[in-house]
């Protein structure tokens, strides 16, 4: 389904272990008890995440290229296959946390032996679809890691100790937040979708046209004092600035501020993975459904973006993407803006009025791949931008991510455009 | 939210009273317990219908308009209040099946004072105002008289008596299935939305432009005939022609066939509101949710068509809109094509591949109308061409309905398009 | 299961034509629509009722001892089964207020024509066995009649209307709320059950031997004016007064008071079948839930009965049953307690904390009549005394009604106990 | 609410020791994973268990025995509270296995520390109401010691690797299913409850006389071989076996055998603590519901007992209660009967037809120990005679358990009974 471009092996096996072992990296901070737990069934045990990945590789390159493979344990294609229908019966989703067994040591186990087949299959002659299967499974391994870090958010920001995953850095001190400004794109005929070169998921194919109105948009994230403004303004509990779907979720599950807010004595509070801070007024809203974010939008007298809108804006821009706040800065929440981040990247998805709908002409690839995108394509809005969770090497600027509109564990936020 | 035309009050009263009676007759064949039950939510009691369509034109008008107007019994604002959150509260919707009063004769006595008061109001000078919220009203009237057939149909066909609630009409004799053709449309931008005179919906606008790629597109909706090869060949069983969601709403549901589908003795028959019947292979496919479409395209190697497609396909036809199988044929079913007809107006809503969203530039209005369409743009797809539950006079090009994409009850339906 | 007299066939016909009328009496002051309507799982439509006794009838009876007997309509069996697992599929319980077919006209000839063809079979000689099934189907009307007054008002109570179903009787004035006094029963082995001639159900035998403790027993139901002073001092806030299950259920439903009651500027009224009306603070408390009554007795520092001790307690009266507040009174509600009537008969069921096990000994029949008592015999508690929707006809001191504790639409009330 | 004996200090310290570590001694064979996980809202994490123990002990003694006692963690109580209204708020009990902290390796500090501290308070001169709680604490902490095993074998048993807990014990060799006898218990008054010396829970009070029909007794419990033939000759497909909330169960819940059992390759195999293995046949059927057991009773034309039979039985024979397959013996499963053991006592809890309901007399105890058994008093069926997993020394013959009909994760079994 993508395409792989002609790299040495040299650079696949140092690109392969740099980032299997990135999502060990990423774990070191769990006790063993934290990685076992599915507080909602959104939110996979870690070990889960360790376990799946490396079955991917398993089933998808080892079993297929591998001579002689020998499967680690037939058990647990049953235990670590996530939805493939085309690969057998699998573990019920909201069963993943009642599993105590196999421990985290035995997954460690899983994940060695793979990566040393994986290894081995490396250092011979390797065709086309071996490198391109390899690709995937590196690119799977990358967006489970930022799932890695939302899913423990929730385990220890759903904990009443609160415990802190890692030391908050320093590095906001300084940071300005600065007037925000309308940047101007004119109407015309773009093209949207992945036409460079390097790997691409089928979703942001193929390449087709648009024809957009002109708009203006804003060079800044909604902040939390502007989402301040908008809670005491009554925004919970005017109906008129939500949709009908939006309106009885916030009554039916008492939504009242973001996600992980909570007031402690009248002020404010959010879990974040340093622990339960004050609420940052310069720091980009994030963990907000696509309904707020719309609602939102209604009382702001403004509009979310379309997901073409974004990327076309994005194009007019010289896309410094390497400068946003992902997962490498290691702050593992979004940081104010400072005077010349635009904040297009990392820090937060942002919510699009886009369904995530196929591109004209795309069409899903025969067998397990064509389970990995094309399946999802109804009920969910597409997010753009990267946030402070996801790694930079994994992020493009035609990447579509997509959820849908009630969710609010992962690091979501808004910007906002208009016509002119 | 809608112009209205400068028509001569005559002109009015009688639209008024013919399309307020049209209502009452679309209800003649009903017994009084039909009046009274809602076998699920989504399918509203007839007596409910009868009353909300008054209970609409006595809050938007009478009160409003009407000096001095009183208003028939202050209980039936929260009991015929259908989801206006800015006019009250109001009766649970699954509730409206569980209330034996106001009797049906009394919601007939309601809608009798409400019209002798319209007429009333209608022999003064009216403003463009008033104008405009009568044709609202009328034009919602209208959308209850799908909703009245669709409901109707519910009612009787879940029940183990199977009444008849019309006889059929012979007129289906001396039909041909032609064969099928693919209409050529050519890339371009083209201008999309609502831009004649008289009325439209506010989710209809504004006119804007789109860039189309060039498709083909069938000119005959999707019969049984190919359903049941689909069903035949293992269309609800194989996965792979599935969407994720859909794929679990047919397990969960045990979805094997259209809804009012039913096997007797080996083959298949249908509800139908002139009975249960074998099903005729010519018929367009109905009562589909979007999800069958969607699995019943994938299996064909083919694909629905967005909501944009369509309209600008039928743009390069010359519509004969008023040849359509509409509720005025009194067929109350869709038939099978004859030569020359292309089926694009009436038969069966086509289920689009569109997410049913704001036009760009699309705000919602303020006040109740605002809650009209606007907070509805969630979650839903779009379906163009009418039914033969819809009134012809209701009907344009540019019309927008919309319905989850499981949802079944409706006269929904197929046709297929494919790039080139 | 039961015996049944000798009585003469003249005898039987009057008691059938009689007991069949008073069903339709009860349905008289009823509009088409309120025949229709199943708010809850619980209650039934009223033309079900009429259905489904006339069925009891057909199904028992005519198809078994009327020779050449031609059923009604074969699909009525399917539609009119309650819960007889023995004569085949039924229609799900909650779906009975979903059929608007067949209409009550129907119903209402359903049921002359099955009265007319027992009125023919009673012409002849008739075997033992055709007069028991006679007896249990008159025993059966005779329970609906009860579910039937119980289900209307259950119908009417939850309309925002507040229908009235029959104007108060004046009766009440001149009743004097007499000082309640204590009677005392003895230890002892006593015999329960029912031994005398005439009709039982079977969940009343056999006749069997209980040591009973002595203990004290309230000569007067618990009043509305009691019954206040426990919600005003806090019963329902107070989670010392409940069973776990109880204080759970009152948590869930947000139950303040009980059923039928609300506040309106701040004085308590209830609804009854003479409409909305102040609450009398001397009536017996009704409609409330067996959690409720344990709570209350918790708060009292007494103690429910248990089922035994009641019917020891009334033996030592002479029971005077007909002088009880029977539906031959036409109150439809309970009554205040007059000087010389201890309210063990009638006016409202009284809560037992005894589970509606079997009798020790006891065996269910074969075939459907096993199912008519016997399968329920679990998580259900037994009720004493009849109430003021029963016919007096129908009810023994033996006689045991039985529901789940958290069930309300019945007219249950309370009486209480204590050692000495 | 229960007495306690006049022991020596040194006797309770080692008591206490003994009892406290035996609890960690169940938990030895975990590893940190099965600490953590709660598959059902039943089963409670083994690391809950261990922490809930020791705040009982904490909450009930040391904060209010112990001067200047200084909390371990004020959030535990919070997280450690079962479900006690009367000492403040507390998790959800669905919310037990989404905890990953405290951690396993806390827990044990959080017992140690209490421990600590008790071991000092029982140096010094203990008055009777300390003595009082310490004794309930012990009792209580025995209790949850049979939980761990039930919960520890749903946790292992619902893994698919179907760990090991315990290898099997030899013993169950040389065994021989001796042929049933049934005693014959004469009618007459009898005196049940407790009424010797030591420990008692209120339930089991006040002593009371109950009058008992002469009856008949298995000196057997019903063994799996006996269940298979049940199974074989449809006793899962027979409705008329089955009480209607039994039948409603079973339907729904897709029981078609005990809980652990499972049929591979045709011949039935169940989860023991030992792993998977084939169905004894000797063995004495365990987890099953009340309902299957109440069914298998009508299907075998006898009946179960009910707790006062059960006891008077229990009088009549020397009770040689050590003897019994208690926990001690290591077996963690019942075992076949040997020719003279009547399995009145240990290897499963004979399921009872009485209500768990109070004792004539009974009233609960103010505070926080009238919330240990009084308020669970509906909704629940008396078992009697321990289990595999009791500790000898927490069983008497009076002694009350409890549970749902519907359970099935206990070591529940089947004695019968009939009438002669």
């Amino acid at each position: 389904m993508q395409t792989v471009g002609t790299l040495g092996n040299e650079v696949i096996i140092s690109r392969f272990q740099s980032i299997r072992s990135q999502t060990e990296t990423i774990c070191k901070p769990l006790l063993t008890e934290d990685y076992v737990v599915q507080p909602i069934a959104d939110v996979s045990p870690p070990k889960w995440h360790l376990g799946h990945t490396s079955w991917f590789f398993e089933t998808m390159i080892l079993k297929r290229f591998y001579k002689g493979y020998k499967i680690f344990d037939p058990a647990f294609n049953y235990i670590f296959n996530s939805y493939y229908e085309s690969i057998g019966d699998r573990l019920l989703r909201t069963d993943r946390g009642n599993l105590s067994r196999p421990s985290v040591h035995q997954v460690f186990e899983y994940r060695e032996y793979v990566n040393r087949h994986i290894n081995e299959l490396l250092t011979g002659k390797l065709d086309l679809e071996t490198l391109t299967f390899l690709e995937i499974g590196l690119q799977h391994e990358q967006q489970h890691q930022e799932l890695l870090i939302t899913d423990i958010k929730y385990i220890l920001g759903h904990n009443p100790l609160f415990p802190v995953y890692a030391a908050k850095k320093k590095q906001d001190t300084g940071f300005i937040s600065a007037d925000i400004h309308f940047l101007e794109i004119p109407e015309g005929v773009y093209e949207v979708g992945f036409n460079n070169g390097g790997f691409y998921f089928d979703n942001e194919k193929p390449v087709h046209k648009k024809y957009i109105q002109k708009f203006k948009v804003m060079d800044r994230l909604i902040t939390n004092r502007k989402y301040l403004q908008f809670m005491n303004e009554g925004g919970y509990r005017n109906f008129s600035f939500w949709l009908s779907d939006g309106w009885e979720a916030i009554q039916s599950q008492g939504w009242k501020a973001p996600f992980y807010w909570m007031e402690k004595d009248g002020v404010w509070h959010e879990y974040t993975l340093s622990g339960l801070k004050k609420v940052n007024p310069d720091e980009p809203v994030t963990h907000i459904s696509f309904y707020e974010a719309e609602a939102f939008a209604n009382w702001s007298g403004k509009r979310l973006l379309t997901e073409f809108e974004w990327e076309v804006a994005v194009n007019f821009l010289k896309p410094e993407i390497r400068k946003g706040n992902f997962i490498e800065s290691g702050n593992f929440h979004p940081v104010p803006s400072s005077g010349n981040n635009r904040q297009f990247f990392g820090d937060v998805w942002e919510w699009t009025y886009s369904a995530y709908h196929p591109y004209p002409g795309y069409r899903r690839a025969e067998g397990p791949l064509g389970e990995y995108n094309g399946k999802f394509m109804i009920g969910q809005l597409v997010l753009r931008g990267g946030s402070c969770a996801t790694p930079v090497s994994h992020f493009r600027t035609t990447y579509r991510n997509f959820f849908q509109p009630d969710k609010r564990w992962q690091f979501t936020g808004i910007r906002l455009a208009e016509n002119y």
